[in-house]
């Protein structure tokens, strides 16, 4: 691992307007397959007030290999993308932070 | 209040490149101004991998209108302008997300 650092993937989800209700009963099934990954951390999914058709899903890792080769590269991501890759309108871009500093809730 | 459900504010903030340190230790200043806020929850600054100049921040508040009425109609938040915008190019689109469904930590 050339990165240990605990990473948070960042995803802003833009979906078919119409079909919120069905991708959020997929996200229900998907979510345990991207749980049960090797270094997955938390994982919270939120919707857009303003936008109601935007979701962003945030996903904490134990390092950024265990989500790009690790969850990628792995039998889980194959049935994730089935499950939920054609909600989306356009595809959306993944990016991934480091926690800078925090007040805790 | 017409919305008291919590919400999370997002906004990725595109630093003007070379001025990242400054903007980090400026972020520090004007990290209690926010915080000490009415509705306040909590606060993650966190940094892009693939972008360094990309920064995200997610602030969990008690209600939509904790953040856009209360924080932006205080003199707390011209202090926090002042600190913090001219570091911003462009200016960042601030958007608010409900929590749909989350697997903890």
């Amino acid at each position: 691992m050339s990165q240990a650092a605990p990473v948070t993937e960042h995803a802003l989800l833009e979906v078919i307007p119409g079909r919120e209700a069905e991708f959020e009963a997929a996200f229900e099934k998907a979510r345990p397959i991207v749980s049960q990954s090797d270094g997955f951390g938390s994982l919270r999914l939120l919707r857009c007030l303003e936008q109601p058709s935007r979701y962003l899903l945030l996903i904490e890792w134990r390092s950024l290999e265990a989500h790009t080769v690790g969850f990628r590269g792995s039998p889980l991501y194959e049935r994730w993308r089935e499950l939920l890759h054609h909600f989306y309108d356009p595809f959306p871009t993944v990016i991934h932070f480091e926690t800078v500093t925090e007040v805790a809730g």
